[in-house]
């Protein structure tokens, strides 16, 4: 590959809602929207058919990019996150932390809003990658109304590359892309001890070659770390199957959505715990991931606006707002992340972090 | 149903390996056959097609039942064992807390000894109910080998009525008999938050009438409350999900295997924790469950002998040996369990406790 020498450079966008500017690194001063977003009538311009002539511009070979979005749904909010990113030249790819069109919010799952949404995101996703993460807004698990099998429409609608590694289920995969490999991970499939998902797992974290991809990136939709009430603790179960694994393979960050906020954690872990030694409280770890949430795409049920107080030791920052961020890999041994809100312009940072690899230069960076 | 007001009775088989005689309530000496167990040839009468004349004797109706049972195989241990359970003339249905057959353990999963073992358990499984929990080794998931569907042998050769309880998949489910209330679940389907088990859990124990059925009992494969090195914390992540259910709706008494051992905890919850407080410490719980392992059916895999030091508090008794135990219910309030080994005596009684009934007499029993 020899990518590892390359200079490139990754997009991080995240949808928020305020426009105050903060300092990265602290929890900011924040003034949020009460109100819920409203989704866009059936009949607005960005669900007509995306038709555009420019079909041959690359899109694999894009040396770089990168966008991780989450929760993003098809709200007026949702555009503004989208128009925002597709305002930004350099990111090439986009990296979906889960839950989509939220159709499952619409009487029987109504699969319209499924249509709309995937015209809404054609205005990025014909051109560019869009690597999927599947959230519960994907299942559409209705008994109720007769529609017992978990995921079908999304199963459908978005395929996912997993055969190619060694996956045998459409919702936990991976891909190497520039200088990364991106291992996507399931929230709503089974993941205890021998299932197919910790074996694949299990495997997947053995084959990595950090001098092939230097960046090991690890996506979810339930957040491990996040300290929102909306949804607290709902990442716990999965963390405590994986997290060891995290810190084994020394994983640079861990994106997930599913809370309605951005937050950014410190590198810490919770990995001690034996059930009778009372080591249960995250600690500060070199070789832990930066743990993102970045749940805060837009959607019509609004943002996640409660956090638990005092903020704790492991969370580095948190805003309850729409926005979008950068995650700029310059090379081997650096990147820069950077968060962006939606009402701020392009080149207004309202939260940041370079970031160094942990493979090859694990400084204390967080 | 009107069952509460009858006096029955359950039986508890499970397998241990030796012939020390324990006082109940303290971990006790025991000596081990160090060597494991051998599957029985194939020519084994055993495996003979069972057949015989008395196929009229009630089965649905009988007034009692119960037996728990796990992790059998098919080895000459698996043959003391049940043979040790049919000669109990009380015990009228058995609740298997998975790992079947082992035929994973042979080449290509050699399907034949799915085969002898149905036969093998014929001389039970013809004449009253076999409750079926499943265990990581019906998975049978090799794609090495082309099988990428987990669950694909068992799931034609072993159905469960899991569509009665209003549960969306084979393998959890619930079944009233007598005056329990029994539920089936999958240590190895999907349970986080928004999934269908986490669902139908949720559903089903609102739907529990401990008037009509007093006696709450839980199945698992997975133990949540294991202290032995064999499989240790495996239960962790499906604990963290479903342990404050157990304590909310005063759960009697929750059954798991996996582990080749007998084990039975003081009533203990661990629900406390919130990340921030610390607080993730096993404590005496008065509504929580008594959890029993007893994944000590015979299996080729041999006896899980090595046990953490020393016993943590949760744990009343422990020993590696293959027996079998009863669960006699007397009455909407009391029920008595026993454990008796394979080479004791059908009348030697290896460890007891008398229980209460979590919602009508809710004693400190433990």
């Amino acid at each position: 590959m020899g990518n590892q020498r390359r200079e490139f450079y990754w997009g991080l966008i995240f949808v928020l809602g305020l426009a105050v500017q903060c300092n990265a690194g602290v929890t900011s001063t924040y003034r949020r929207r009460l109100e819920a977003s409203a989704d866009m009538p059936l009949d607005a311009d960005v669900f007509q058919l995306f038709v555009d002539d420019n079909t041959d511009i690359p899109q694999q070979d894009a040396p770089v990019l990168g966008t991780f979005l989450g929760d993003l749904g098809q709200t007026f909010d949702s555009n503004s996150t989208l128009t925002h990113y597709n305002a930004n030249p350099n990111a090439a790819a986009l990296l979906y932390v889960g839950d989509f069109s939220y159709a499952d919010n619409y009487p029987y799952h109504d699969n319209v809003r499924w249509d709309t949404w995937g015209r809404f995101t054609e205005s990025s996703a014909a051109f560019q990658p869009w690597i999927w993460t599947f959230g519960n807004h994907e299942l559409d698990f209705a008994p109720e109304i007769g529609e017992s099998t978990p995921f079908k429409p999304v199963s459908y609608r978005y395929p996912t590359p997993y055969s190619a590694s060694g996956s045998t289920e459409q919702y936990y995969y991976s891909v190497r892309r520039a200088s990364a490999h991106i291992i996507v991970l399931a929230s709503y499939s089974s993941y205890g001890k021998y299932t197919p998902q910790y074996s694949w797992l299990q495997s997947e974290l053995k084959k990595v070659n950090r001098t092939v991809t230097p960046w090991l990136i690890v996506l979810m939709h339930a957040p491990w770390y996040s300290s929102y009430k909306s949804h607290y603790m709902e990442g716990e179960t999965m963390r405590v199957q994986f997290e060891a694994w995290m810190v084994q393979y020394k994983v640079d960050v861990v994106f997930a959505g599913h809370v309605h906020a951005y937050e950014r954690s410190h590198r810490v872990s919770n990995i001690a715990y034996n059930i009778t030694n009372a080591n249960c409280s995250p600690v500060s770890d070199n070789n832990a991931p930066v743990y993102i949430t970045v749940g805060d795409g837009g959607n019509a049920e609004g943002l996640s606006t409660e956090m638990t107080q005092p903020q704790p030791s492991y969370s580095a920052f948190r805003e309850a707002s729409f926005g979008h961020g950068i995650f700029d890999i310059k090379n081997k041994t650096h990147a820069l992340f950077e968060w962006h809100r939606n009402q701020d312009g392009d080149d207004v940072v309202a939260d940041s972090l370079w970031l160094t690899n942990r493979y090859f230069n694990p400084t204390k960076d967080s």
